[in-house]
């Protein structure tokens, strides 16, 4: 007697712009028929978050029925895109997700912007507790952005990671360039590029007479390296960066037990 | 005619447990000889922060009399420790000072904790920056710690990085074990050991009856590396973990081109 299983993946969906941001809605579209989803998402925007969790507040997670029509559960968390993360695991589904996907950020998170990400951040939440897990960020801070070419990408990369014996701790950083159908030049493995970004901060005066400031900032890349992620971005591909956890710098680490004092 | 020059470096002193933190007291009195002090830190403790950014928000930055005696400048920041590396460069110093340090953290951020905490994000953020910076973590939690091994080592990481032309993008991760002098046995690089926190969040009823959570995690270590940082730190050894901010993961890459549709 023959026999068919069917395989459902369950793929856990998380962001950082919460839960009424386009790019999120965007996501679940792209990848629906593909597993069995689960959302939760912050209950308000928490952009530049990074690698934050609430350990010295409390945190509510409540179901909302957004992606109801479409058969989908969905939760709302008052916490970071991590919080999210660890919540969606110990609280709704009591075991690991097939895959995490986070995002689609509505800007990017190319290059060092990983560091400061909510949407990196959720993603790699999701890699250290041994979840494959992918970060889509498209190049378009706008809440109406077109997401046309993101979703084919992400619905792309979430095939091959869904159709793959994927290797350990595997987390991706991918972005999408803000290009036409007719400029997208497909999908390419990167390495971070190394910029930073400049800070300048507006100083104003409050109606008592005290002064705040508004952190503003220029985005400064001196790196054209053709196998940057910026570098290929601009060109009109998609770029996916493969990232680490374990940031142990073995180059600065021989220095140091070369340089200086310390205990063989 | 001899001139002797005393090259006078500047130290921005940073952390996350806020201004008012004995460890921050301890970091200041164990490096206030070796250069020109200016310490600005979050105004309520901001642990668990990672890399947060204050970008949706306003940001207040004032001077504080904390360490006058000492002759030292001190400001306390309403936002994040990033924020602090961020302001103390923009708004105070308008210009890179020679080193950075962070801490004395209350509370350990070896292994995977580099990647949630303040203290190593404020480290971080100066490294980005193209600042030489180390932060400090004490494997004791209290509030009234002992910090005497601690500024020990804290003074001899400080010499060394003033005292040597150090490689691009130095940052380290400096943990300090919890023993007495007796059991304390030196300075030693390490790698950062692959361990992770498990959460379990706890349920309760808010007065109106509504539930709500609180964050609990247990941490998980099955690292037995003898040149872990938590190996160390259990032997006796402060731990020094060279850090990177660049976190292509190359192995991971390679594997993608070898098993995904990409554009080569």
């Amino acid at each position: 007697m023959e026999r068919t299983t069917t395989y459902k993946p369950t793929i856990l969906i998380v962001n950082d712009d919460g839960i009424t941001a386009p790019g999120l809605a965007n996501l679940i579209e792209a990848v629906a028929d593909l597993g069995e989803i689960i959302v939760v998402a912050p209950d308000s925007p928490q952009s530049g978050m990074g690698h934050a969790v609430t350990i010295g507040n409390t945190l509510r997670l409540v179901k909302v029925h957004l992606f109801e029509e479409m058969g989908i559960e969905a939760y709302q968390c008052s916490g970071t895109p991590v919080d999210c993360v660890k919540m969606a695991q110990d609280i709704l589904l009591h075991r690991k997700p097939t895959i995490c996907l986070s995002g689609i950020n509505h800007g990017s998170n190319a290059s060092i912007n990983v560091i400061y990400s909510g949407t990196m951040s959720a993603a790699m939440e999701a890699a250290i507790d041994g979840i494959p897990a992918a970060g889509f960020s498209l190049q378009d801070f706008r809440w109406d952005a077109d997401f046309s070419i993101a979703k084919k990408v992400v619905r792309t990369v979430t095939q091959q990671m869904l159709g793959s014996h994927l290797p350990e701790n595997f987390l991706v950083n991918v972005n999408i360039p803000k290009v036409s159908e007719a400029d997208f030049k497909g999908i390419k493995v990167c390495r971070q590029a190394s910029a930073q970004w400049k800070e300048n901060f507006e100083k104003r005066v409050d109606p008592r007479g005290n002064d705040y400031y508004w952190m503003t900032g220029k985005f400064v890349n001196n790196d054209m390296g053709a196998d940057s992620d910026l570098e290929n971005l601009k060109q009109g591909y998609a770029s996916v960066v493969p990232v680490k956890f374990d940031l142990t710098d073995e180059v600065v680490g021989s220095w140091i037990r070369r340089n200086w004092e310390v205990e063989e």
